[in-house]
Order: C-alpha cells, then sequence, then structure tokens
C-alpha cells in the first residue's frame, strides 16, 4: 500500500531535486516580535526542509525574494534549471500574481503552495488563489510544519508518477 | 527541533483521539469506474489512518455520511464524546453548510479541512469553504495522501499545544 | 395579561396548537461551555414554552433535529397534523435552506422566526434569511427569551385573526 | 427560573428609564386610510407602552420625528439624558441611516429594532439593516404588538444585566 | 389648449390642487453662476407654475427645503393637507430617500417625479430613482421646463381619472 | 418669459423637421385587448403629433420598425436627411442597443426619449436607458401623451437654442 | 396516445394553431459539419412538427429567421394571425431580447421555450433567459426532439385549458 | 425517421431501468390545497410513470425524500443498482445542492431534471440549477406531465445511445 | 520655497474666510466616555482653529448640526456668505449624502474632508466618500489634529492659488 | 513583402477568399461631421482593402449592414459560400451579440475583430467582446488601418496554416 | 491615399525611434516545450523587430523583465531617453499592473499593446487591461506577428502625427 | 509652532527617526512636463522634508523604487532599522500590493499614507486603499505639501504616544 509517508519504494527512482520558494515579508521570520511568532528564522526552516528531503533521498533547494519577478523567474525556468517540483510560498503574491501563474504554467512542474497560516479563515481578499488553478496541492494553517507536510505530499506524488 | 513529523517527543502527552468524519458521495471511493478514481475504497483509507494514528499514539475514529445533519451531530458532539481533534472532508458540504461551520465552533475543537482534489483549482463555485473560518488548517489536493498529511498536521499541532 | 394592545376578547377562540421546531447544533445548548452559553438546556427552554402556551389557553409541541429533511417534514405537514402556527429557530438553516421556505409556503400556517442572538448584528452571510418571505415574523436577539417573545406575539397573531 | 415575562424580581433594580422613538412617516398611523392599516394612531401605541412600562416598573418617553437629524440627537444624547434602554422604529432609515447607528454605538445603551410589518418580507432594499449591528435584539412583523414585544425583551435584558 | 390627446372635456371636473415640492441645493438656483445656470430663480419658477396652473383650472403650492425631512412631511401628509397630486424634484434624495418613497406611497397621490437635467445621462449613481416606483412618471433634461411639462402631465392624467 | 409652451418667440426661427421613431411590438398598441391597453393606435398617436407638430410651425415625420437595424439606419442618418431633432421611443431596445446609442451619438441631433408606462417603475432590467447618456431628457409615464410632451419639450429645446 | 396523464377527452375541443419559430443560426442546422451535428435539416425538422400535429390534429405552421425584428412580429402577432399557441426556439436571442420577452407577453398566448441543448449547462451567460417569464415551461437538451417533446406539452396544456 | 416519440426501433436494445427521484416537500402533492394544486398524489403519478415506462418496454423505480443525503445516496449508488438513467425533480435543492451535482457526476448516468413549474419564470434565487450542469436537460413547466415528458425524452436519448 | 507651512508671504493676499462644519454625532465629542475618546470638546477643537486661523491671518467660523438640511444649506450657501474655503467633518453623512456633495459643487469653493478616525482603515461601508470627487483634499486618522491640518492645508492651497 | 516573420513560401497556397463585414453605423464613415472623422467613406476602406488583398494574391468581398441578423446570416454561412476568412467589425453589436458568437463558431472560420478605435481604453461597456472568444485575434485603436492589419493577420494566419 | 504600411512619404519625417518592451515570462518563447510553443525564441523576435524597423526607416530598442518595477522605469522615463512610441507586450501584468498604466501616462508616448495570444478569448480575469486606457491601440491573437502588426500600426500613426 | 492641539511636552521625548518611501513614478516628478506638474522634483521634496523633520527635533530618511519589492523590503525591515514611524506615498501600489499591507503591519511602526493628489476624486479603482486598514491615518491631494502634513501629523501622533 501506498499512502504511507514513510515506506520506501522498492525500486530506485530517480533522485527528485525540489525547488523550495518563499516569497514577501517571510525573511523577517523570527526576526519580528518572538514573543508572537515565534523564534524560528526562515533560514532554519530552509535548513529542516534540507535535511528532511535528504532523509527522503531528495535535493531541496531554497530561495526567498519580496520581489515577485524574482520568484517569476524562479519558478518560470526551475524546469530548465532541472528542479522536479516545487514547494511555494508566494505570501500575498498567492492573491494577486497572475504573472507567477503564467510561470508554473510555463514550468510544467507539480507544484505544491503552502502557507503558515490558513489564508480562507483570515480576511476575505485572502480567501482567493491566484495560483491554485496551477498547483497541484495546498497544505495551510500548520505554521512552519506547512512546508515540510507539502514537500513530503509533493515527494510522494512525484513517486506515484514515477511508479504509477 | 520539533519541525519533524517523525520525532517524538520524550515527554508523554495523552493519548489523542481523533474524529475522522468524510461527507456525501466518498462512500463510492473505489467502487465506480476504478480505471479512473483508482481502487482504494474509503474503508482502505479508514484502515490505513487507524494504523497511521496509533503509530503516532492516537487513536483514529471514522465515520462516513451522506446526510449533513449526520456530519452536524457528530462534530458538534464530537468533545462530548471524548475526541480531542477532527479531520473532516465535508465533500460537497464544504462550499455550502454554515450548520456545519457553526458545529465545528460549538465543539471548540482543533479541525482540519481534507479534500482529495485541490478545490482551488476546480469550478468557482469550490473556491469558498463555509468552514475554512473555524478550521486550523487544510490539506488538499494529494488523493488519499491528504487524509493522512492532514491527521499528521492535527497531530503536530495538538502535541505543539501539549507542549508549547 | 397585558400584551395584547387591546383588551381581551369575551368569546372563546379555539385552542390554538403550536409546533415549535428547532434545528442543527440547538440540541447543545446548556450543555458545551456553560461559562460562555449558560447552564439552559434546550428541554428547559421546551418545558418553559410549553408551561406559557398552558397559560394562555394553547398547546405547544416542540421538536429538535440537525436535519433539513425532518424540520422540511415536520414543517411541510404541521398542518395536516392539525397545528393552527409554528415556531421556528432553523439555526444556520435560516441561511440556506429554500426547502425549508418551500415547506413554510406550503403549509400556509403563521410562522414566527426566532434567534437566540440578532443575525443581523453578526457575520454578512447571516444577514440574509431565506425563510422570512415566508414568516408572519421575527424575534431575534434575546438569547432564549427570543422564543417566548416569538410565541406570544404568534398567539396575538393568532387570536387577532380569529376575531378580527 | 427567569425567562417568563411576568415573573417579578423579589430584589428592587434601579427603575429603567426607556426612550422610545418613531422615525418617519410613522406620524400617519391610523390617520390614512383606516380601513388598510387600522383606525390606532401612534399616539395610541406611545399611551399603551407607557402604560406597560409602568406595569413593568419602568418609566417610558415616547418620541417621533420624519428628520434623521432629531433620531441622531435623541439617541445619541439618551445616555446623557438619564435613559437606561431604547426601543427604536426607524422607519425607512434603518436601512440607510449610518449616522443613526453611530449614534447608537456612541449612547453605549442597549437597543432594540422594531417594525410594524417584517422588512426581510418585503423589497430587498429592506433586507439590509444599518443598524442592526449596533442592536441587541430585533421584533419584527407583529403590527403595534412589535412595540410592546421589543420593550418587554429590553427590559427583560436590562434586568438580565442588572441580576445577572 | 392642445396637450390633450383627446379633445376637452365638456363636463366640469372638481378644480385639483397640485403641491409642487423641491429638493437640495434647488433654492441656489439663478443665485450662483448665472453665466452658467441662468439668472432664473426657484421663486420665478414657482410664479411661472402657479400662472400655468391657474390657466388650467388648478391650484399649485411651492415649497423648498434642504431637510429630507421637511419632504417627508409635506408629501407624506399632502392627501391629508387637501392636495390631489403632486410634482417633486427631490434633487439628490432622489436616488438615496427610501423615506420619501414610503411617503409617496403613503399619500396615495399620483406624483410627477422631475428633473432639469437627465439623470439617466449623468454619474452611474444617479442612474437608480429610488423613489421612481411609487411615481406616475417622470420628466427629465428641459431644464426648468421639466416643471412646466411634468404639471401639465399630471393635469392631464388626473383628468383622465376624472372622466375616464 | 420663454418658459410657456405656447407663448410663440416674435422672432422667425427656422422650422424644424422631427423625426418620430417608434420600437418593437409598439405596432400592436389598440389592436390587441383594447379593454386593457384602450383603442388608439399607433397611427392615431402619429397623425396626432403630425398636428401638434404643424401647429406649433413644425414638421414631423413618424416611423416604426421591430428591426434594432431600422432604428439605428434611421437615427444615425437623422441628420444626413434633413431633421432637426427626434423623439425616440425604443421599446424594450432602450435598455440593450449600444448600436441605438452610437447612432444617435453620429446624429448630432437632439432626441428626446419617451415612454408610455415609467420603466424606472418595472422590472429591474427596465430600469437601465442604454441611449439615455445621448439624449437630451426623457418624458415617461403618462401613456400616449408622453410623445407630446416629449416633443413638445424638444420643440422648446430647439427653439432656446436658435434664440439664446 | 399515452402522454396525458389522465384519459382522452371525449369531447371536440377546438383544432389547435401553433406557431414554431426558430432564431439565430438554426438555418445551418445539418448544413455544416454533419459528421458533429448529424445530417437532418431544419427542414426536415418542421416537417416532422408538422407530421406530429396532424396526428394530434393539430395545425403547425414553422418559420426562422437570424433577424430579432422578425421574431419580434411574427411572436407579437401571432393571436392576431389566429395562431393558439407558440414553440419557440430563439437560439442566442434567448438571453439577450427584451424585445421579444414584450413580445409573447403582448401575444398573450402560451409559448414553450425549446432548445436542442441544454443552455444551463453550457457557458454562463447561457443561463439567464430573457424570455423564460413570458413562457408556459421548457425543454431542453435532447436535440431535435425537444422540438416535438415542447409542441406535446404545449398540446397537453392548451388541451388542460380547454376541459379543465 | 428516428424523431417520433412512439415509432419503436425494430432491434431489440436492452430493457432500460429508469430511476425516478422526487426531492423536498414533493410529497404534499395532492395532499394539501387541492382546490390550488389539484387532487393528483405523487403516488399516482409514480404509477403512471411506471405505466408509461411499461408501454415504452423499459422498468421505472419511483422514490421521494425530503433528505438531501437520501436523493445523495439514490442517484450516486444508481448506476452501482443496475440502473440506465435517472428523472430527476430535486425540488429546491435544485437550486442549493452541491452534493446532488457530484452525484450525478459520480453516477455517470444520463440524467433528465424535471419540474412542475418553470423555475426560470420563478424566483430569482430559483434561475440557478446547480445540478444542470451534469443533466442531458431539463423538462420543466407541464405540471405532472413535466415527468412523463422528461422520462420520454430520457428513453429516446437512451435508445439514440444504443442505436446510434 | 513654498512648501513650508510657517513660511509667510511677503506680499499680502487677501485674508481668507474659512468655513468649518461638523456633522452628526461630533456634538458628543468630550461628553461622553472622556476615558475612551478623550475630554476635548468639539467646542475646545473650534475655540482652537480659529486661534490657528488668526495666526495664520485668516478668519474661521465654526458650525454643526445632526441634520444633512444644515449642512447642505451651510455648505451650498457659503460662497454666498463670503467664505473662501471650507474645512468638512461630515460624520457618517460622508458615505452616503449625495446632496452634500451637489452643495459642495455649487458652492465652487475649495473644500477638505477631515476625519478623526481614518475611515479607510475602518468597516467597508466607510471606505467610500460621497464628496470627495469635490474636495481637495483629503486628512484623516490624527484624532482632533486632523481638522488642525486639513485647515493647514487649506490655507496653502487658497495662498497657492492667490500667488501662484 | 516583410510582414511574414520567416521568409515567403516557395509552393502556391490556395488562393484564399476573406469575407469583411463591417456592423451598425459604420455606412455613416466620411459623411458625417469629416472635420472630426475624416473624409474617408467606408466604400474608399472597401476599395483599398479589396486591392491589398489583391496584391497579397486573396480575394476580398466586404460588406455592412446595421441589421445584426444581416451579420448572423453572412458569417454563418461565409464557409458554405466558399470563404476561407473572415474580417469583423461589427461595431456595437461586438459587445452584445452572442447570436453573432454562435454564427462565428458555426462557421468554424478564422475570424479577426477589428476596430476603429481601442474599446478597452473607452467606456467600461464596451471592454466586454461577446465575440472575441470566437476569435482568432484582435486589432484595435488604428483607425482605418486597424482593417488592413487585421487583414494581413489572417492572411499570415491562414498561410501559416497552410505551411505549417 | 495613406492607408497603405508600404506606401513611403515623400517629405522626411524625423526617423522615430521606437521602445518594445515584453514582460514576466517572455524570456522563456523557444525555450520550452518547442512542440508547443514552437522554436522562435524572443531574441529572434526581437532582431526581426529591428530588422522590420530599420526597413521602415526606424530605430527599434528591445527590452524584457520579469519585473514590474523594471517595465514601470523603462516606460515611465522613455520619452526622457528620446523614444517617440512604444510597443508593449507586458503579459500578465497587462492585468493587474496600475503601475505600469501610471508609467504610460506619464510618458505620454503613443504606446501599442500586443499579445501572442487574444486575451479576451482566454480566462475572464484576462478581459480586463489595466493599460489599455493609456494606449492607442492593441493587436492580439497572431502569435509572433502581433509584435510586428503592432509595430507596423504604431509608426503610420507616429507617421500620421507627422504628416496630418 | 501650533500644530501641537496641547501645549508644548516641556519633558524631552526620544528623537524620533521617520523613512519616508515613495513608490513607482515618483522619480519622475518635475522631470516631465514642468508646465502641468510643476518644476519641483523628488529630491527637492526629500530635502525639504529632512529640514521639517530638523526642525521638530526628529530625523528623516528618504528613499523611492519603482519595484514593489523594495517597498516591501524597507517598510518590513524599518523596524529592525531603527525608525519610530513611516510617511508612504506607495503611488499606483497604494491600491494593489497585499504584500506591502503585510510589510506595514509587520513593522509595528505607525505610517501615514500621503497622495499627491487626492485618490478618492480620480477613477474608481484608486479609491480602494489596500493598506489603509495597517496606516494610521492618510493626507492627500495638497500635492507636495501632502509629504509635510503626513510628517507633522506623524510626529503628532508619536509625541502623543511617547507622552500620553
Amino acid at each position: 500500500m501506498t499512502l504511507a509517508l514513510s515506506e520506501k519504494e522498492p525500486s530506485t527512482p530517480p533522485r527528485p531535486r525540489i525547488l523550495i520558494v518563499s516569497g514577501p515579508n517571510l525573511q523577517l521570520l523570527g526576526r519580528r516580535e518572538p514573543e508572537i511568532y515565534g523564534t524560528t528564522t526562515l533560514e532554519q526552516i530552509h535548513q529542516h526542509l534540507i535535511t528532511v528531503a535528504l532523509a527522503e533521498e531528495a535535493d531541496a533547494t531554497t530561495r526567498q525574494s519580496n520581489h515577485e519577478g524574482d520568484l517569476v523567474t524562479w519558478v518560470g525556468e526551475a524546469a530548465l534549471q532541472g528542479f522536479n517540483g516545487m514547494v511555494l510560498n508566494p505570501g500575498a503574491y498567492t492573491h494577486t500574481s497572475l504573472a507567477l501563474y503564467d510561470a508554473i504554467r510555463a514550468s510544467a512542474l507539480p507544484a505544491v503552495e503552502v502557507h503558515l497560516s490558513n489564508p480562507d479563515a483570515r480576511e476575505a481578499y485572502r480567501h482567493h488563489s491566484t495560483i491554485a488553478a496551477a498547483c497541484l496541492g495546498r497544505v495551510a494553517g500548520f505554521g512552519a510544519a506547512s512546508y515540510e507536510l507539502g514537500l513530503r505530499g509533493l515527494l510522494l506524488a512525484l513517486r506515484a508518477k514515477t511508479t504509477g
């Protein structure tokens, strides 16, 4: 049964390369008001994800930018750079960036949208995701763990495709 | 570092009891057009989730109904029945049931909304979740694995609360 | 009794039979978080309404269900069952149930819509009542007393019709 | 049990002073087309409410104006004038007056919105109440009796606060 | 006189009394920027309308106020004051005053809505008339002559009713 | 004073030529259900308008078609045909025809929109006039007399321009 | 014949005359891309409907035009031409033609709206029917058979009226 | 020619099994206000449809429920139960039930939506059908005959598929 | 450089007369709940503004009313009364009063809209200003200082016009 | 000729026949207000397009009508008439004609939408094109040159298809 | 006749300098999925446009960026850099960038909006162009040829201005 | 200095550091069309603001970028960089940038929104400010003086907080 996150496949799928991209304001994690947002920084999350990926026999590359254009470039050229899938937390650009949506479509890679909080439970203008229609799935509301759950879901999907 | 899904806590938190509820049409999983939807039935998913919960030192109880009223009753009385958290896949009621939203609020339990597909990537009327504002988080788009990722995310959150 | 604007009628109107119906989640009243919602249960409210009705020389029958279909059946067949009027607290179905609206219309009985809280003062999606256009009036915002005020208003209206 | 409208409290709460305000066109009650609207005038309703209040050991003061500005002044200064609560029938200003909403908020007094007819059962533009979010509750659809039911509901709420 | 489609009536209808009401800012006519708006004042228009009415064997009474409440009072009590019809130029209140709409309805008199300019040809928020549904007809866009055309149309309608 | 409809100008303005155009279904006037709509036919109205025009030293040409294209042609080419103004009753095309709006603009002639009934007092989709922004004014709600009042208003406006 | 819910009428109702009108683009049926739309032409459908009508002791007259104005004329004057009912497939004008709606109303004849496909299952702008509010019923989605089912439904309704 | 409802196919297609489902309030047919809605009960309609089906060499199974969940179950499992097509009158759930839409899709059976009245000619909220996009066609406005016309249309479509 | 608020112009511009108008509920400032809104009354603000104006060699006249009609009169006639500019805080009428918008336009004076709080940061219905399109500018969110900043901005603008 | 991105094709594609259709009011070009719209008539544009087509070894046929029905007929039957592509300037029907949209779809020919002005830069109701979804492309804003650019674009596309 | 693209003007207009700007994701042209999007790269298009410009005695400068800010800078400063017109393909920023709209306005240069595909024929959110109101025209749907057609249209317009 | 409503503080508050940020296109101030926009450049405004701040015993730092990402970075990290408050003129990003809104919230600093013109008096899409809900206040419509008035308002607010 292949539902399990942990059960390894006996076959040897190609080692997936995953691009993990965070958008605006996420560089502030752990650096502002730690009594509210905690002390975990984005770098620590990045480090943890790389470790998780390694344990899953995958490689994770992490990036962050406040510039929509950077996200568009990284995502649109991800396949050309040899990536096999993407975990995206585009922050506020989730709700406004058609350019990012086009970039995901152009990449033709499976992408997972992740969010620290649950946007559908916040202000109305966060209920719409401009990029969702180009994404495989979404994980939201688990804080930093959303990244990890999203990464694991993406790896499962990539492996299902490989072995399916 | 507590982000890992697998790293166990040395302390002994109380063993959480999780209610897993599926809504309309999910009883058909694996029984209609297996060449499209696969052959995994809802019972098999349930069985797998119970196993995952046990491995995480938790107990999972699974239920399904096509009746909104059943879902409202199970969810609204979940705390009275001794549950500590809920994984909900309300199917189409996700988008229309205010009664279920009120029931989650009344239960005062952490709830995770899960979906096999990614509703935000489907028809416009599936972009709005009536219950999201009462939920801790959402996992969507990973097929049957959405349930497991949602369950794991819920357990992480419950443990963070316990040890936080 | 001073609720009537005009003096009591010397004639003896037929003893009205009133159906009192509550909808989803109202079975939880007094059983969850009593420090917030109080300790009065729905049964106690029902008992009180029956007593009020008797004092007003009327008979009250009380029902509750989380199933929209039950409410539709009870309301649609109320006249066939010999009821003369209805006090309805359809909970969240107030805002979504066209079937209940059709049932009230089909019953051709005077109905009063009651709510513990004041829906117009809550979230926007509670501002619209699907059933209001089929109802005689509304009492909202007085907690459990909304039921009693609604029942008294209904009896006044029934007597005005009888003697008018 | 304190749900009853009639059961008096043994303790002696302070005697509440209630302001009853009616808005545009209500001065016409009973003076135009009595075969349709009946012959009861607003003065008769006022007189009845004063009597009801006295029987409930409260004092009622009644006012009417077609000027939004008068309503705003009376309501906004009600607490400064020593009132403890308000029964408001703002007529058509119910649906348009933000100034009246602000005045109720500024008064910081409990207010009950009453209507002769049931606005939610009439034209769509009467479904929205601009003032509801500042009001304790609403009574609508019982003709002149809406005032009395609203007054009784307000007195119940004031006493619950006093003795709660 | 040639306005009538059919010939003059030989019978002698009762002499109609017409109330002509103007709303906010119309007191400024002819007093501000005469090079743009002309030098005709509202008083001159009023005087002209009284003359036209007399020539048509009718009586015209003219009023103006910037207060919505004044308009509501005058219109709502017009029938009680013995008027048989109304010509109304409610200025900006045309687009916002539900109270005036209710007053026209309450008066049960035929009313003609007139405007100096053509509101449907101006900003979008002037395209909706709150009072139109209570009015017999509308004349707009002919400057001061809109009043006279509206008055003549009203008199035609009143006579058609008398002789019809 | 030039407000009067009847006072002739001493000067001799050029004799205006007026095009009067009626749209869909108006050919049925007086031919269907005379007990409701009366027995006056469109030809009779046309004849009356020609007479009124003559009395005002103007010439009226009348046309009717159920084809939007005919209306567009007649109106768009009206100035080329030597007309000085237009009275238009486009029936249902009032609310949908952008082509007619463009035609009026292209004609650069003053146009008056007339309606037998008062569209703003009817169904919501009749509240919007697609052509209003290209029209001098509107007369509505006076039955067949709307045509005559509109014609007189147009002649007044043409003369004001001539002598202004 | 088994379409009737109740048995055949022994009496002899007047032989109904039915007008069958098709709108824009329907002249292309069977002439373009027969591998997709089939080879049945509109003339063949017309011939079949006439045969069905005859078998039902009724007369069918068939027309088609791409001009809204033609449809408006035929429908508006149908009663004057001696027709007793209409089967209408206005094609795209279904969704935009207020003039056709007015024409059906003016005809005061029962009309059935038919469509080859099911408009409610197609693009959103085909979900609204401008003419539905003037029609007895709708048959849609059965291809050419929609015409026949609509014709039979109309005949049933005409006979129910005759014998009811 | 295969358009005719009555002409039988010479070949022997498999005998179709049809599920006929009615939704909320339809159990009241013929039991409430017979002077308005007639005396035909739902059972009588059911009996008639079974007879019609038999005459057409098909089998009809009839069901009714006020519970959305029952409709969802019956429809979603119809193919598993051996049905070949469905005639659905979901009453008010037509306009709100996404779950029923999903169930029809899941059944992968041809479904015909039928209504006694013509929803598009009633209140605006009945103009939208949530299930239409999953249905083959619609018959509406012919009273009880809508069921029969829908059943015949469905059988035609099933046979066209069989022989096409 | 003329940007400075304090640098006086060497030339002697005419001494500007400024009208300062406050709308509904602002008479309550400092009289209700001083622990929240502070103890500064509207009179004290008025006194301060007069002092500021004097220091800037201008004259300020201050007024307040809860009546929309008073505001309309004062503003519409401001130029006739000799004022050169206006500072307006129309309270809730900011969002609803077309009449006030028309009055500002009619005055043809520069007007500055001021608000104690920042309406765009409050409820959605406060985001729209009906009068903004007639105003030179807006100052909002600085409490009582909004008046002073608005007055200074207005004086700067008037002087720029004078010396520009 | 340099319009082609790639060099001329050595092969000899079939000589394309192009239908050029203009809609309402375009017959007025050059005949009204030449100081604004220029003196070029539609016939001159037509003549120029025929010349351009010839130079490109294609044949152009030009038509104009104010009747939507004519456009629908010409476009819907274009393929049957032997045309290979269409250049359409439907004027105001661009924004309202679903029938024209259906006709383009039915023709199954490549169509280019052209406009003298840039509709997206004009009034909001010109921003939506009803026919765009059926068109290959759009050229707008270049005056009469829009036709030529559109024709050239169409020819390029036809040749790309032929040689692609 | 000046409509022709190719006929040169005998006079010697200043040699126009054209800025050609492409936005997000257009750097990917020809580099991703050549079997779908072809193998032409943006550089090849740029090279072709420069050649076309030279042949037309103009100079073209080409730029691309995924950063909205770069587009804003290049466009806003284009006139300062000596450009005479612009061809813009802002990709997804077409639909969201107010800043780019402001930049075009600030440049005061004629701009032509070009698109490879026809946005009005794609998803609804691509139907609105934020920048159209600042543009001379649009060419869309011709693939890479849209650039060339747009460039030619712009040069025609610039020359018309020069020689007009 | 007279901006303060209350007298100067005798204490010595910490010297506030203010970040002044301008967004897209503001670098063009004074460099394009000086006859319209004046000759004052953004650098001159910056210099003036620094001088004003110094006179108020504060420090101002000024920045401008056309890149949303730069604004997000500067604002989000302002507190980390030691700033105490911000004056923001985000240009067109005011109406679209959720990322900037999040950045202001994340900074937890008081921010004042300033605009040269009055956005609420311009196109509809400038009436909504995405960032307003995160801002202390707004100053708009005073040209370059908006910056200074905003800066003074911010300093007043900071001092009120310090001494409050």
